[in-house]
């Protein structure tokens, strides 16, 4: 296990789960960077679609941003009240079920889960644009640099969750810290030009005007700057991670998240358009707003070279809030039993692994079709987002009415709700034919599978349900079925312990028809039968099979079958001696011919048939 | 199962072997392809060399053929004896490790596995490298078309043998046909012309000489040339797959395919050379030897697209040889425990999966890392095929020497072992510094790890012999821990089993302490204790453990190891209900938790703990 250590760290025991909790300092990290680095792609998504109204267009950048502020404050009231309603961790999904029902509470998984995948997707190539905005020569490499990055993030996150905070911690707190100086000198060196300041370096010409603004353009534009505002949500679901007091600690945390949030935006917004900067082309020679406004305000410097690492960090890893929010979202429905059961599972760090795997395949295909080129998963995102938002507002809502929690919270609550739908329907309209249309095909998909799942585990529940006692009458000793290759302690052992399970045993020996095997078979009155006589024991039967193609397993399933036909209603026990290695690496040499007759036995087999895996244990 | 049938063909029930033997038609396209299509690559390796000698240099193609050609009539003769010596199947391994003892069987084994995974990767590259030469706009795409040739080759050989046969019998023939017209046109208008044919299309000109001929570049001229050598053992390697009376029946497969193979490389030779036809640069504006010739004897027309078409088809699929007898060589090694027995378990369609699974892994590596260009593969080639011919031959004249088979014998396997045990010395050093120490480094990396997985099996061998018989004295009923998690058909069958192998059960079930638990523990006496009473059984114990952070296995592993350490030398049986499902996709669905219990319990468990698995099977 050596290597699986040190890639993923040693494997946690089951209760130290107490200690993976959290405070704010490291909350912000896990369950911020989404929400903070969308501040890297969101603007910029919005100011792609202004290009066609040339330099001019910059300037509607402010009115939006100011939209998208007065969301983002509304939807923060929201969550709060969220987050102290649902201590045990309040996402879309639990809310939206406990208090709208399981058609409700699917749909926002099926939205929240689509989410995640573009938040990691996103989040890995706008750090990519970050990167290539700065070493323009390796924008060829895109893809292969956004690869690279989910592997890295994979990796950390089945690590499990602390180390992944401490991980993120730095680069969180460098990507503010660059950010906050750049709007700050830059607000300053606005400020002293009366508004108009000049850049310290060029920054490439704003394309002709090739189009009028129109409402339908804004819409859209206020769409894709809605990007900005995906990950809210993350800490409400996470609640569980704080430690104690968890209420108020995940309530600090959101609130240092998004007034940090507004700032960015709102800076980024008003120094693009005092410096009058665009967005340029998605694809051919790619520039980031971030990196044109870092050049404009302090030039090509060693700050700036520092921040664009640090955006680079931040957006990148971003895809880390995905990574601690989809999995445990996979736990919680799966506890629901509409996911398999085994998305519940804790993995080796008490993270839960398949939500991992499935979540960096998901991804990693989704950056491969695209390119890994931000500007083309915009359309698709911000629709989950918002249907979930909407849908947990919604939920609030009914909470409260239910629970009698007071006016006051019902309209914040409400507010939420109706500003987060209109905003869904807004998303959904503006950039249905971009990319939207793909969510709405795959949200019926999904819920399709997860009611199946549940169904499947309802049937199951059904088949199996009984309300009557055991029936005790006539239990018999299973025969004992004991496929034998030759004489060995393991054999031994087999023998032995099949008869502390029954009196009636057979050895099955399949013979080759050479020299060794009447040696074998003659040894075994002495080996077997004498042994078992002296102890008072009726002697166990040695059936010979011969096979002359040298087939093991056909002869040994059909004897076994044949059995369980001449003795109906007894239980056939079919012992399957089973090599444990001391080393993983030792697995490859051992034990694949059992497990392929034990498959073999259960397919088919049936109920009367029992495997038993009778374990000798290697020395080290 | 449904997809996986369409891709591999349905599952052959293992009866179905015998069946799977096929006659000369079909022995050709599956021993001969590599053999065969090297007449494709061999000759371009040679000229590829050539290319510093200017146009001048093209003729020294001629004698270097001849002495080729001297070289494979020697190991035709050898291969026949040792056909006949060998009708279970005489590769290089058996001959050379029955005769030669387990280092030069173990020596050769290693060689012909590095051989095997270059034949893979040398035919699919030629085969795309004939590709391009007909569309060059598809040059940039080398290496993706290799793999995807790759992946579908992987995937017919999983069907199995004879399917794989008639798959290629018709490009090999057309292969074989387009060459022989190509050849018998040339040569009509060679002689027509006397001797100095025009082309019937402009050649790419030869670069200007930039050396002159010496003895060491006509070495690596002809150590290059005998690449088109590899491949002749592979009939030997697989007379088992003959049908009766298979020796017979691979011989005459032998004689067609080397007097084809022959026929090949003179034609080819010797129309390059009164063409005046050379190799191209292998990188750039790539164009194959077999195109210019096609298009100067014919010129590009119906007859030129059809023979590329085949070539490539045949040169790609000529990786099918790899195919067919890697798996086969892993199997008999694995047989005499160097590698594991896995290796020696057929697959779905009775081939051996592993070995395809390795072989495609290590053959995408190598096209990966060399970009898919054969002439960057050639170093690499032929030394394992050499050093493999060299052992196997001097194998044949110990044969031939114990077994008293005449001098006749001896002198032809000897001539056979001095000439290629002359040639392998002469390719390894003329190719040392190009590629050739790569298999100097492989080898005793191979041989090391066959050694040590032989040394692990006689070890376990060692720790499991025993000459005594088995010790039944004192033989007590097992304790059995039956996890119970609610009421159902599943725990009610569990616990009859449980009666039938002892009367001390004990069921344990995790609480996560709420109201629901309680009624469970009420109902217990009247849903077990009850009729186990009635029935005159002891009843069963019911274990009721608190687990506040619902955790499940902890404390069952737990309660499992006290039980062990409360009652020495006691065997406790340990219950493990699995759900059988109907269709492959409900496998996501259960028995993950029981899997995980299954493998804490072996790895933190001992002797003492056994494992039953009752299996419950789902209605359709």
């Amino acid at each position: 296990m050596a290597i699986a250590d040190i890639l993923f760290g040693r494997p946690l025991a089951t209760k130290e789960e107490r200690a993976e909790k959290i405070g704010p300092l490291a909350g912000i990290p896990i369950f911020g960077l989404d929400a903070l680095s969308s501040a890297a792609y969101g603007p910029e998504a919005a100011l792609t679609l202004l290009i066609p109204l040339g330099a001019a267009g910059v300037a509607y950048i402010l009115p939006i941003t100011a939209a998208i502020l007065g969301l983002l404050l509304i939807l923060y009231f929201s969550y709060r009240q969220t987050i102290a309603a649902y201590p045990a961790g309040g996402g879309s999904y639990t809310v939206a079920r406990e208090n709208l029902g399981d058609g409700a509470g699917l749909l926002a998984a099926a939205a929240l889960m689509i989410d995640y995948v573009l938040t990691a997707a996103v989040g890995i190539s706008a750090g990519v644009g970050a990167l290539v905005s700065a070493i323009p020569g390796l924008q060829q490499h895109t893809l292969a640099i956004c690869l690279s990055i989910l592997l890295i993030v994979t990796v950390v996150n089945l690590r499990g969750v602390r180390e992944a905070g401490v991980a993120f911690m730095i680069p969180t707190y460098l990507f503010v810290g660059c950010l906050f100086i750049m709007i700050g000198v830059g607000a300053v060196k606005a400020l002293a030009a009366g508004g108009h300041p000049v850049p310290v370096e060029p920054l490439p010409r704003m394309p002709p005007t090739t189009a009028v603004v129109s409402l339908w353009l804004l819409l859209k534009v206020f769409s894709s700057g809605c990007t900005a505002m995906t990950g809210v949500e993350a800490v409400s679901n996470g609640v569980k991670a704080f430690r104690e007091p968890t209420a108020p600690n995940a309530q600090r945390t959101l609130t240092i998240i998004i007034t940090i949030l507004m700032v960015l935006l709102g800076g980024i917004a008003w120094l693009a358009s005092v410096y009058g900067i665009g967005a340029t082309d998605p694809v051919k020679n790619y520039e980031s707003v971030l990196s044109m406004l870092l050049r404009a305000i302090a030039g090509r410097g060693v700050f700036y070279f520092v921040s664009i690492g640090s955006i680079l960090l931040v957006l990148s890893l971003s895809a880390n809030t995905a990574f601690a929010d989809f999995p445990r979202l996979c736990r919680i429905i799966a506890r629901d039993s509409y996911l398999p059961h085994s998305f519940a599972s804790t993995g080796r760090r008490l993270v839960y692994s398949n939500g991992i795997y499935i979540l960096a395949l998901l991804t990693g295909g989704l950056l491969t079709l695209f390119g890994g080129v931000t500007d083309r998963l915009i359309p698709l995102y911000a629709v989950g987002a918002f249907m979930a938002f909407t849908l947990s507002q919604a939920g609030m809502v009914r909470h409260w009415m239910r629970q009698g929690g007071g006016w006051h919270n019902i309209v914040v609550n409400g507010t939420g709700a109706l500003a987060t739908g209109i905003t869904t329907v807004v998303v959904l309209t503006a950039k249905f034919l971009d990319g939207a249309w793909v969510t709405v095909l795959l949200i019926p998909l999904m819920l399709a599978v997860m009611i199946w799942v549940r169904r499947h585990y309802d049937a199951v529940a059904a088949e199996t349900a009984t309300e009557e006692g055991v029936d005790f009458r006539d239990v018999q000793d299973p025969i004992v079925v004991a496929p034998i290759a030759g004489w060995n302690k393991v054999t031994q052992g087999a023998l032995r312990f099949a008869y502390t399970l029954s009196n009636e045993v057979r050895a099955i020996h399949i013979s080759a028809g050479d020299e060794t095997e009447d040696l074998f078979c003659q040894s075994w009155t002495e080996l077997a039968v004498s042994p078992a006589r002296a102890a008072g024991l009726p002697p166990p039967k040695l059936v010979v099979i011969d096979s002359p193609y040298r087939l093991l397993l056909t002869p040994i399933l059909h004897y076994v079958l044949q059995v369980e036909e001449e003795n109906p209603g007894r239980q056939i026990a079919v012992l399957l001696p089973e090599m444990v290695e001391r080393h993983w690496y030792h697995y490859f040499l051992h034990n694949q011919r059992a497990e392929i007759l034990k498959a073999w036995l259960l397919i088919k087999g049936n109920q009367q048939i029992i495997l038993v895996n009778v374990p000798w244990y290697l020395r080290a």
